[in-house]
């Protein structure tokens, strides 16, 4: 296991976003990573469920985590105990990352040896959704204790992403969630988005989740 | 009950938000009315938690509820069911709210017929945090869901809150969540920080909370 990195990056407010995410994006190419921007609220369960899909597919892809946070680094050593590659970016107070901080955490991270990198952006529904980090797919994760009106409340995020994982389906009894109803509003926002439940604490649901994200490797 | 209002605002860059904090405190205290600012994630209970309080007070206190969310107006409707006054603030894809803002949401309510006004914040730990919305108090609210790993991960909000209300804590059996690890995090932070766990659904918890409430007005 390698030592664990944690830096602090700061914004460029000159950048050109979208230029720098197109750079990625051919950056990433050019060295066969899918790289995938991982949206949520604080607390959905977004480095279980990263943590879950290294343990399902790390005998067949290799696989790394930019972790980004305001502060701590439990995130990136609970990915680099899964058997991921893993570093902790500090945003300094910041609410989302752009283009650049997210190339300077590949750089930090080192793509040449993985197969599959994920952006766990910062915990929040709103800033993050805005900018283009240079990701091939976007995903968003909603946890069952959140509830099923979310779609409501915060549109952008089901407009913009590829996929929504809904995680903790496991605790689905002891909550008023109808998962009918999430993925109606969901759907009515976004009539593409691909919809995975799934708990990390069972593994239900992991595979066609496994299944999709193999196939983006492959595309 | 009153017809509901559902307005958009926009922010006023040229500002000076602590001066116009402060005259809200001042306008507030002129009006005898207690004004609490609460903020927390997407779907921790913030609504659920001031429905029940409303439920809980109505008898002694009138209350009203400033809503604000990115879109719909599900949560002033929740408010205005559970017998409190509320408007419905649509803040146009912004993250936060600032002092201007929040003032906007007072004189829309009207407060002069008001013991306690609750400000409900967007769903975001980080970014409402920065701005002095001219509130008496701040209350934060961590569900049981969210983990109790949030202090390490987004410490300004646990920095700056007079109260942290830890909600859901009907569902605790069904989470890895230690109570004492909570509190001696958030305490680390802000050794002051008044720490209330409760449940909505079954009223646990509740009576510490709206004695402090009632402490509050008379202060």
């Amino acid at each position: 296991m390698n030592e664990l990195k944690v830096f602090t990056i700061k914004k460029n407010i000159h950048e050109d976003n979208k230029k720098t995410a197109n750079e990625t994006r051919d950056f990433l190419k050019r060295h066969g990573a899918c790289f995938i921007n991982v949206m949520s609220s604080p607390g959905s369960g977004k480095t279980t469920a990263l943590a879950r899909t290294i343990v399902e597919l790390k005998a067949q892809l290799r696989i790394g985590v930019i972790e980004a946070d305001v502060d701590s680094d439990v995130d990136a050593r609970a990915i680099m105990q899964a058997g991921g590659k893993a570093v902790q970016m500090h945003t300094d107070g910041l609410c989302h990352l752009d283009a650049t901080m997210a190339r300077g955490g590949l750089e930090e991270l080192g793509v040449e040896d993985l197969d599959l990198v994920f952006l766990e952006n910062i915990g929040n529904l709103i800033c993050p959704v805005a900018y283009d980090v240079g990701a091939a797919k976007s995903v968003a994760i909603l946890s069952v204790p959140e509830g099923d009106d979310k779609p409501l409340k915060y549109p952008m995020i089901f407009e913009k992403v590829d996929a929504l994982i809904v995680s903790k389906i496991d605790v689905m009894p002891h909550f008023d969630f109808q998962m009918r109803l999430l993925e109606e509003r969901a759907r009515k926002l976004n009539e593409d988005i691909l919809i995975f439940p799934l708990s990390a604490k069972t593994g239900e649901g992991f595979s066609a989740w496994t299944d999709w994200l193999k196939a983006q490797i492959k595309a």
